[in-house]
């Protein structure tokens, strides 16, 4: 979506994937690139072609990015060294309690002695995860005892070298999320918004968040502390806990438009997708003030395992004020975000029931 | 701009283009077509690898759009049926008049004895327009008598055999604009904005018209009446003159998202191009209110003949509520449309002022 953004500043795009199946954005631009994520060579091809970079996801090490600009010369935002930052989530927590950011209890685990100790330390149930390439809890696994935990790690490939983190589980009453956008020319923070989640995966997003605004500007504070922490250019997501005893802990970030960020599209004056673009041209920042009191946005999930069509989903377009995006993957999933729709109203729980109702007939 | 809305939807797109020069849509898509606009077989090749076919030009004539539709089976929305009804001006004319819709004074003019009346009746000067093809002024020349008239007529291929019409100035003291959405779901229409033109090329869109209330909705209820009379699907902006004496007639009218609706992007809820893509496809209508109070468009055109390439082109980024689209067009011209910047607020006046003043530096 950040290439729509573009288009609007006469701007042409490229896309190198490595996915097998062709992406949306693959159809949005003649020029298409494949390959491994590993193949320095093949993304500097890809490179040489473009005036800028910027990345949707981040499957790519850092180590690749500067070599990948360092060979074309053509300049990668958010930068390589800044995104070696936060590019594990081992890293990414010490990055930020450096910062004074209060995060979540972690430690590496490395065998069963550490998996024992850490839920004796922090109660069980706990998560483990994947320190590298994990989104939408996938890299995930809650562990209740010893046993699972010992096979949770062996299914993550922490018995294969690959590092394991361990992380307590947080009485929370909220899950919020911030997005912050910046560059040379100033930083510009959304509303805090909430994000349910079911089963990991994101279902909707309310903004603003339904909590006390000092609650609201703590978690504004901290996402623009983190920003600065990881020196961003860009646009990022961060993602807290608002728990029981009312702290504010950062939960996980991600350096690029984000799905608690959709909403932006119609609810605020500049979306996270045009922040993205005017982050990484240095352009001055657009302002992230909401458009109506209250923003709902429902992700619609694969509901089939088949090649993508759908039921029922232009259902909610007879509401005033309500937005439908459609992402155009061709291959349907159980759980798979296939698009995702917006309803802008004045009252955020009357918006939610109403968008809830027509989504939940959607077939995809 | 449509094809941006089309891929929120989830939408491949394809496109057929007569010019030699790459238009902005061919970067946005792998599926591109060129060929002249009279070559039915090439265009029914491109229409088969499409479900839908819509135009964002006049120039095909409907003979053409009713073969390639027929042969191909693709349907074409605005209907070859429906475009026939104002594909040329002597036939729109004839259309919107029959409908009971005043409209300026015309006359099909084929000799010199016609040029002459038409001045002795209507005054001088008058215009005369070749009766297909033109846009932005382009085929339209005033003439100050006679033997402009004759020149005029000459170049304008009316001794070739091209219907000339010829056009009695009205005096009046706004143009004003209204686009109409239309399918088998309903009709919503958007305010009626007014165009301010200088040398035959709009520069200028403020919403809601500064005029009465009650001769916007008089435009208003023209343009969904004008709309009906050529039993319209798809997205169409009908242009008024307000005369000096307070009559609304109408002036042109275009089967297509159109400049005058450029503002709706971030000016409504649902923009032009939007409705334009809900309208062709049978889907529900998205709502043309207005999200702010004003509107103002102002049109970045083009300031040198050159490979474009810009100056000064972001400054107005920075201001609250300033959205800017650069088109991408590969090759400036003077006085070509090269983009366009919208702001929004509560005072349309004094965001006319500080738009015009954001854009009077661009270099392009």
């Amino acid at each position: 979506m950040s290439a729509l953004q573009a288009f609007r500043f006469g701007i042409q795009i490229a896309v190198y994937s490595d996915r097998p199946e062709n992406e949306p954005v693959q159809f949005m631009t003649p020029h298409s690139y494949s390959g491994s994520f590993d193949d320095v060579d093949a993304i500097v091809e890809f490179a040489k072609d473009c005036d800028v970079i910027t990345l949707e996801n981040e499957f790519i090490n850092s180590a690749v990015l500067k070599e990948v600009q360092a060979k074309s010369g053509t300049p990668i935002f958010p930068s390589p060294e800044s995104f070696a930052l936060i590019e594990n989530k081992l890293i990414e927590k010490q990055t930020f309690e450096n910062a004074g950011i209060p995060v979540t209890p972690y430690k590496i685990v490395t065998d069963s002695i550490d998996l024992k100790d850490f839920g004796a330390k922090y109660g069980w149930p706990y998560l483990l995860k994947s320190s590298k390439g994990g989104y939408d809890g996938y890299g995930n696994e809650t562990v209740e005892n010893l046993s699972e935990a010992t096979s949770a790690f062996e299914k993550l490939g922490g018995t294969e070298g690959h590092d394991i983190l361990a992380e307590g589980f947080v009485d929370f009453t909220h899950e919020l999320a911030v997005q912050v956008a910046r560059n040379e020319t100033g930083t510009v923070v959304y509303p805090c918004c909430e994000t349910v989640q079911e089963n990991h995966i994101c279902v909707a997003v309310l903004s603003p968040a339904p909590v006390d605004e000092s609650i609201q500007q703590k978690a504004q504070e901290l996402a623009v502390k983190a920003t600065e922490a990881i020196k961003g250019k860009g646009i990022y997501a961060f993602e807290f806990f608002l728990t029981t005893s009312g702290e504010v802990l950062l939960n996980e970030s991600a350096p690029r438009p984000h799905n608690s960020g959709h909403y932006t599209i119609e609810g605020c004056i500049g979306s996270q997708f045009e922040n993205h673009v005017r982050a990484v041209l240095g352009l001055p920042l657009a302002s992230t003030e909401m458009i109506a009191r209250a923003a709902v946005m429902i992700n619609v999930l694969g509901t089939y395992n088949r090649p993508a069509e759908s039921d029922h989903i232009f259902e909610g377009l007879n509401i005033y004020d309500a937005h439908l995006h459609v992402y155009g993957k061709l291959q349907s999933k159980v759980g798979r975000k296939m698009g995702h729709f917006t309803l802008l109203g004045n009252d955020l729980a009357e918006i939610y029931l109403i968008a809830k109702k027509v989504t939940e007939s959607i077939e995809i």
